[in-house]
């Protein structure tokens, strides 16, 4: 086989979205280079490509944060096991997860130190230190950073890893309407991530009490859906009443001088965003990507004969200057040894939104060829006006995208009023099954020890209003799964 | 003791930069509210306004990274033990001071696993896997995390601390001369963090064969001077040669398809650089930054009597405004409950370059009162052309404090050709001393044993070139020490 046969099979996608959709994204990750495999289950390193994506979803939440009160800061990677035993839920809920760090150089350590697996209970007893008066208040810290979850599970890039990226928020507020305030600001910049960086639209709302945040009063999420009907969680703000303040004694001074007791909020998003990303565009080719987060926007392919070579590359180069300088994210694919045909695979299998084809044709007639990622449209336009028709092409593709995403949101909600209807709709159809609900743990575990579905949501009454989280009344007021009365609606899904 | 002079003693810096160092640098650092100490020995919380100069260093030499072919990726932030076995020079080096993670969960882990120390050990077999043909080269990768060393040696935050926040690079390159380019651009991009960023100049050189990183054939580094007299490692930039690449086989097809074996090297710079920031322009008043990094450049004080408030108000909202808009860091100090004193004082101790006082006159005289940090320098300019006046003022402050720090260092390489005389000018007076040294590590141990200073840089012969690091030769040439042949210089120096 020769070197560029051999390269050509390389970049292949080989496995099937629709049927194998594990397989299918384990190679897309790999052969797109976004991350390999680390020598240690659970872990993965994350390639250039891979890397790029998750600092546009930093540029984007770092700006948001700071524009709305939110500072930076950087707490350290381990808590001593003391300190994370000072909150009751948290070390229950994390303590079989935890990875510990028991010797310093040589030397066996005195107590044990967690490799942080969420941070509050290192922040908590460090703002108590920081809030003294209602001046001081809100409070708003967040740090990107990586956190360690030790869950014997299989890895699965950006999905289940046992480091894995994220940014922590963590703030105190002086009364439980701002808390409440807090929660969804930061729910509505996750929305916003996906809505409008992604191209993902997300259902927002809250989880059952018996799947909350250890500790929180309140966990509000904004959910995914896959093309393979899972749903993802695409990140969670908690409402974690004063359960953190009373047990790290954050309190402050008020206005009339008397001593009162914080309400606590923190909010996460991890890179399981580069997850819900990479599986809800992509295809057989390979990744699709939204120009918005493409670290390459626009490939340039020039084609040419060796008569026609230097005016092709001349006026390919000339393109790629001025939308260079417009502010796009432009490659010249001016390589001699690579033939057209290998460069427009490679390109598709690395998700580049738009590809410009220039041959002579396109010379003479001082036009440009623009392809589509990934549903192949292509257009012509002129040389002259070149930078407004790319940037109008980058926002169809993205719109093409997200309408694609918005329908599939749209057709996978349905309702169902019995056991065997719930299940039999996510057999058949996956996506959210909508019913009315007792509020009984017992009710989820029922479809749960039958089919690997949970109830992912509850949906909110008032949408981002600053409510303190009532969820939506079902119409029916018959618990789908047992009959007993109902006064709230939950949606089963499967899950990642 | 009222409130306010409750908290204007706990604005005022207590110890004195020139008596007490150490307890003053601590004193800022918490006052000013950069770091605090962590219940663990060894580490720190990065607060808000420490944190922000860490970003500001990280905005600068990130955006040079990228200009210059640098991707960033992130690798497991564990390694296995038998990766760091692997390169025998790597594990001698750092195994006494390394954190290990030995269980998750409940569980015993089979294999224990390193805190990374540094990453060489686990890049290196990626690099391995990705690198297979010359065009794969020079292939250049960074990423921005944390690492961390069990030293036993007591808590300076940014100086001294068992984890540190830094960015380590790594390359590959297909041939020796490549990797020299590599190291001596990187080492030109701390260079220029200091000097354009931090305000600091700094001496470059390459380390003493004896205190290279393990496995490196050479390190280079900048240095900086501290007002104590003391010398701060800066940053290194370390050219590994093969000895990385045959450890873990990074090797290539050349172009002649023959299997080459690369080059590589690694460059590091940790938070370190925010200690010298620090140390080198604060003074008994508390912080004092250059503008380039500091989170506010301009704190508009407003002073005013109740008939005269609305009017200075809005005047000197006007400016901040104005100044905003033109891209400066602006704090309208318009806080009704503290009085101007108390705002000059906080100001100060925070480090805020620039302070514009307005009051009735300002306004009736359409001018603004500006004052420096540090030296109180007070200047009147126009209301018309502020945005020019300031933009002015701030690159005097710069200069200020850059030309001074320049002052120092140039008053403080000393030469001296005997031990007595090596001691006794590091004693009199710290700084450099500058003597012809035979090569021989027993001859620091001599300097050493007696007083706590050490070889900190041999300059190199033509710096910044495309050279292989050939060091300076001496004009003397027998060994300030022992009095053997001498063919190189050696610099020393007390260190932190």
């Amino acid at each position: 086989m020769s070197e560029e046969s051999q390269e050509s099979q390389e970049l292949g996608i080989t496995e099937s979205k629709s049927h194998r959709p594990g397989e299918w994204y384990a190679e897309v990750v790999r052969k797109a280079g976004l991350a390999d495999y680390a020598p240690m289950g659970g872990f993965i390193v994350t390639k250039p490509r891979g890397y790029a994506l998750w600092e546009a979803i930093q540029d984007a939440l770092d700006g948001w944060f700071a524009e709305t009160g939110v500072d930076n800061v950087y707490f350290p990677m381990f808590i001593p096991e003391s300190f994370l035993e000072r909150e009751k839920e948290i070390v229950e809920g994390f303590d079989p997860e935890v990875a510990w760090v028991t010797q310093g150089g040589h030397d066996e350590l005195e107590e044990r130190l967690a490799v942080r697996p969420t941070s509050e209970s290192i922040i908590a007893p460090f703002m108590a230190d920081w809030v003294r008066s209602h001046r001081d208040l809100p409070m708003r810290l967040n740090q990107w950073c990586s956190v360690v979850r030790w869950e014997a599970t299989e890895t699965k890039p950006f999905f289940r890893t046992k480091e894995f990226l994220w940014q922590e928020g963590h703030t105190a507020h002086a009364d439980d309407a701002g808390a409440w305030a807090e929660v969804w600001t930061r729910l509505g910049q996750y929305e916003r991530v996906y809505e409008d960086v992604l191209a993902i639209p997300v259902l927002r709302g809250k989880k059952p009490e018996h799947d909350k945040f250890p500790g929180a009063d309140t966990t509000t999420t904004v959910e995914a859906l896959m093309p393979d009907g899972r749903s993802v969680q695409g990140g969670t703000s908690h409402h974690l009443g004063q359960s953190f303040a009373e047990a790290f004694d954050i309190s402050f001074a008020g206005e009339d001088e008397e001593e009162q007791t914080a309400y606590t909020t923190s909010w996460g998003l991890s890179w399981r965003a580069l997850g819900a990303l990479i599986m809800t565009h992509s295809d057989d080719q390979g990744l699709v990507l939204p120009p918005t987060v493409a670290p390459t926007q626009i490939a340039i392919v020039p084609i040419w004969q060796e008569d026609t070579q230097e005016e092709v590359l001349e006026y390919s180069a000339a393109i790629a200057d001025e939308l260079e300088e417009a502010g796009f994210r432009v490659e010249l694919d001016d390589r001699d040894e690579r033939n057209p045909g290998f460069k427009f695979n490679e390109h598709e299998l690395n998700g580049v939104p738009l590809r410009l084809e220039i041959g002579p044709y396109e010379v003479e007639d001082e036009e440009v060829t623009l392809v589509h990622r990934p549903d192949k449209e292509e257009g012509v336009e002129g040389r002259e006006g070149i930078v407004d028709a790319v940037d109008d092409h980058l926002d169809r593709i993205y719109d093409k995208l997200y309408d694609a995403a918005a329908e599939r949101l749209d057709d996978n909600v349905r309702e169902a009023h019995a056991p065997e209807d719930i299940m039999g709709t996510l057999g058949r159809h996956g996506g959210y099954v909508k019913t009315p609900w007792c509020g009984d743990e017992a009710c989820e575990e029922a479809i749960k020890e039958k089919m690997a579905a949970e109830i992912v949501l509850q949906p909110l009454e008032a949408e981002g209003g600053e409510t303190a989280g009532e969820v939506e009344k079902p119409e029916s007021e018959e618990c789908g799964v047992c009959g007993d009365h109902a006064e709230e609606v939950a949606y089963f899904a499967r899950t990642y």
